[in-house]
């Protein structure tokens, strides 16, 4: 290895995932259901607002904790949803950019993180890092949350709770119990959640409940990628106590200096538009997909949000289940890439609905081997 | 202090500049020459390249290492300038970003990373975020390098050199003498050089020499926000030896994940304007400043590149003169920002010649105090 190179970059190895699309870029036209952003075009108020912000010369830098009618807008929301005395707003680069900060601001090199298994890939190679220790809460194979589980995890260098509901990659909507119970308990400990809630828009059976309305130190970082098909404006937001998401701005100014200025000024129009006739086609394919696996031999936990299914692989490991259903045009993720365990596989069903039958017929194919 | 903040974020203390800006706020019309930022608007060209990819529907993430057309025009556009047999270009969210990677892929805590004083002030804060220790090297008062002081501060447990010229805040810009110099020096010693050229556009007598010409490890981190008066775009790029800027990419997936897509796409348009004309304007405003400010009683080191001047303040602190200017309704910004001195203040001539010229006259008249 170069001699310059820092430990911390051990944190980053993404040779796993590499792999996948290795082999991937060998199909001419895969059926490609592992796609983790969604599949329909920015709505048109959209582009014209950003397109009018960049018109109107909103071209600079912004103010770090983001452009003042969009972030009060936003604080303006969060003050009515929770009602909370300390709870301030901040614009951020993305939803990354907020657990980045959120991970920065708070952990200590030693200090424990405790994230649930399966989780999103970010999640053990930010909280290494920055120093962290990982440690996880196994969840299979409902991945709902075993609150005992997780006292059993805390221990007096525990800082931090990632949470994440709707999840990626199990589609896991945690329950208002779940929530509350992980509430208490953070506030017991006196231990930081950090909840990602970037799908909340996402939810088909009843809204995101989330570790905020129980526990007002509740970090909850949230975003704008998924909800309107912007993952490459690099726009996210993020609410906390005050004193530490002063932090977390100052943090910012020193490293994303702000999120994308024009962009951030559509959001505002974005926040006007309704998504529920885009969140219902994507019960459907959900519905599609699940009814589909009904009874084909495959494990599935019935997925409440996001665009993902995580079911169990039939036979061999999930690496080995992938590497077949590759070699059969058929891209989905080994579930080895966001757990300790190789036993299951992703789907997205961020696609039309033909793509989804497509992988159907595979999938029932495979089960037979 | 909330219990959660790590200690990493005292490296990020910006009491300094919000004193400032408190000051600055009571004025109703203040002769602003603090600006960071270039004064002009988006060319039109670029404007209409980033509209038509919100239109042509490039919202989604990009490979975290750049749309591959923009990263390809970058890599020939470099390769045609070193012919370096491995030096691997790599989009970033604004140079920033690329300074955060670079720090974040090589520093190690307890490693040293050399800084010239005066600074841009991100230097110690990134350095020190990463557990580096910040080694400051002195260029009072011509704003020049020392390699001899260079190599006098050079131990076993030096990482990297961070340079920056043409300089915030000095707008020194390096001969090619000390750029050499200091390539050798970091070659013999195996350290990095981080030479940050982001205003490598403003140069007004004579062009900017990279260590890079000397050194073929050098880490180059470069951009597009001040050349095309995007600042709040998030647009940069850096490059260097594939095996480092491989980690650094691995940590951007994990961290930035890409620059906001669709402005990607219109750098490619960016890099066909013509940008001279701005820059004619520019060394024009530098010289209305710098001669503007001759016999006046300012000791000022003539600036051959960027948009300020670093002069030293004919009385006091730097901190007490930029105090009795602003309440002259004059903003500008005091050294000790920038440096572990007390005795400058930085002047941006990112302004219009009127706010310039009125600028003068309160300088021309706070000498006489
Ligand atoms: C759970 C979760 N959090 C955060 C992110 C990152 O979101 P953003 O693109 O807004 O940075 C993703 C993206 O896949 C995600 O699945
Ligand atoms: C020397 C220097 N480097 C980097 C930056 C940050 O540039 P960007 O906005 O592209 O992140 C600045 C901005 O002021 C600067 O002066």
């Amino acid at each position: 290895m170069h001699p310059w190179i820092a430990k911390r970059t051990e944190h980053v190895d993404s040779s796993g995932i590499r792999k996948v699309f290795d082999l991937a870029a060998k199909l001419a036209n895969p059926i490609n259901l592992s796609i983790g952003q969604p599949d329909f075009a920015v709505p048109d108020e959209i582009k014209q607002a950003a397109i009018q912000a960049i018109n109107d010369d909103h071209n600079g830098y912004s103010l770090t904790q983001g452009v003042p009618a969009l972030r009060e807008r936003l604080q303006a929301e969060v003050d009515a949803r929770y009602g909370h005395d300390d709870r301030r707003v901040l614009v951020t680069s993305g939803t990354s950019g907020a657990l980045v900060l959120a991970l920065m601001a708070m952990v200590d090199p030693g200090d424990e993180v405790i994230c649930f298994d399966p989780y999103f890939v970010m999640y053990p190679a930010l909280a290494g890092m920055v120093g962290g220790k990982v440690v996880k809460v196994d969840t299979y194979p409902d991945f709902h949350i075993d609150l005992a589980k997780v006292e059993a995890a805390i221990t007096p260098r525990t800082k931090a709770i990632l949470f994440n509901t709707p999840a990626n990659p199990t589609g896991a909507l945690a329950t208002a119990d779940e929530a509350r119970g992980l509430a208490e308990l953070a506030a017991k400990h006196n231990v930081a959640i950090i909840s990602d809630e970037i799908y909340r828009q996402f939810c088909y059976d009843g809204d995101l409940v989330s570790p905020a309305s129980y526990n007002d130190q509740t970090i909850v970082v949230d975003g704008f990628s998924k909800t309107y098909g912007v993952t490459g404006w690099r726009l996210g937001f993020m609410h906390g106590p005050t004193e530490v998401i002063e932090k977390m701005t100052m943090l910012q100014q020193y490293t994303f200096v702000c999120a994308p200025q024009p962009l951030q000024w559509s959001m505002l129009a974005a926040m006007d538009v309704d998504m529920q006739p885009y969140i219902d086609t994507y019960r459907h394919r959900r519905d599609l997909l699940v009814n589909g696996l009904r009874d084909t031999g495959y494990e599935v936990a019935q997925p409440g949000g996001a665009f993902y299914v995580f079911p169990k692989a039939p036979w061999g490991t999930g690496s080995e289940f992938v590497a077949e259903a590759i070699a059969r045009e058929l891209l989905i993720i080994p579930g080895n890439i966001f757990s300790g365990r190789d036993t299951h596989f992703r789907i997205s069903y961020a696609a039309t609905e033909e793509t989804i039958e497509r992988g159907l017929e595979v999938l029932r194919d495979l089960a037979k081997r």
